[in-house]
């Protein structure tokens, strides 16, 4: 056993994505179990076509333009955020999506990415998979 | 032992309050310990009057207006932010206020909710806290 | 062993790092292991003078001024950030600074305050540090 990452995605800045799904690749890297559990706006990144444009897209690094960040982390090899998703999907991550937050934004479950959604639940789920990890994170 | 669930709530954002709430509530109903220690603009909104409204107000979820997001929660039957504090309170959590926050802020305990807070204490009890527990946030 | 905290430095908000400067330093003085990874905008924090003011100093606490946040601080006797952080290393804190940070943001080694890092690393050793961790946060 070599322990366990549960990261919270509440927030929807491109920067913290890219910071949650660095953890989240690292930690599997290493031979770790990892969830992600979209809520709030982090939620939002998991409609279709939103999690590098779409209306969100308005929403960036502050005071870095997105095509500006884009451009600066192509640069320096950071691969781009729906190439770290989908390696997250292949190493075996977790993708956890808040039935709450799908409720209160009025989010479908046919806007979402169904395909790579492990499930879709609420905090009792988070909870038990937070408890038994090593490094639990807010983001 | 169930474990235990300690979060700093920093931010006063009305979307991460609710977080912080509905994971301490999860977090208490399944048999967890849990303790919110309140600081900088969190504790503001244990100022009497501040939790859904007052001054804050202004202060909304992103993109969303304070009635829209009140009524988009209630039409998602999401109890309201006082409800859950009243819960979380019930259900036996401990709310923390961080008295460094209050010199700062100018915050007398009289304008305080006294009636829901366990106690007034410093760093130090958070850490205590914090170290024995499985779940550890900031939000 | 006291156990051990391992924070993400993500936001360059003032007050956010003083929350971490202040539960770091809580964490040291009662004999814990720390390191604190400068990531994103806590990374720009670490720049030769921009802890406290450069050009990063527009970027304050929400609906208070610097001078207003720091006079606040002070008038609490909250000791000035540059001083919890030569607290912090003093007590045998650990700086890492994150590299592709650097790569991404342009930050040259020579910007940085060499003299207080420990490391320059990437999230790999971040991961290792947190997993053997009692306390991990992302701010």
């Amino acid at each position: 056993m070599n322990g366990k990452s549960t990261i919270i995605v509440h927030s929807g800045d491109i920067d913290k994505i890219y910071s949650a799904l660095i953890i989240a690749n690292g930690s599997l890297s290493m031979g770790m179990d990892v969830s992600l559990y979209f809520t709030f706006w982090g939620l939002e990144r998991l409609k279709k076509g939103e999690l590098e444009g779409g209306p969100l897209s308005k929403k960036n690094m502050l005071g870095l333009g997105k095509m500006m960040i884009k451009h600066k982390m192509k640069n320096a090899n950071v691969r781009p955020l729906e190439d770290l998703l989908e390696d997250f999907v292949e190493l075996g991550g977790k993708i956890l999506a808040c039935d709450m937050t799908m409720d209160v934004m009025g989010i479908d479950q046919k806007e979402l990415r169904n395909d790579i959604i492990s499930d879709y639940c609420a905090v009792g789920t988070y909870i038990k998979e937070a408890k038994e990890s090593d490094i639990t994170l807010f983001i």
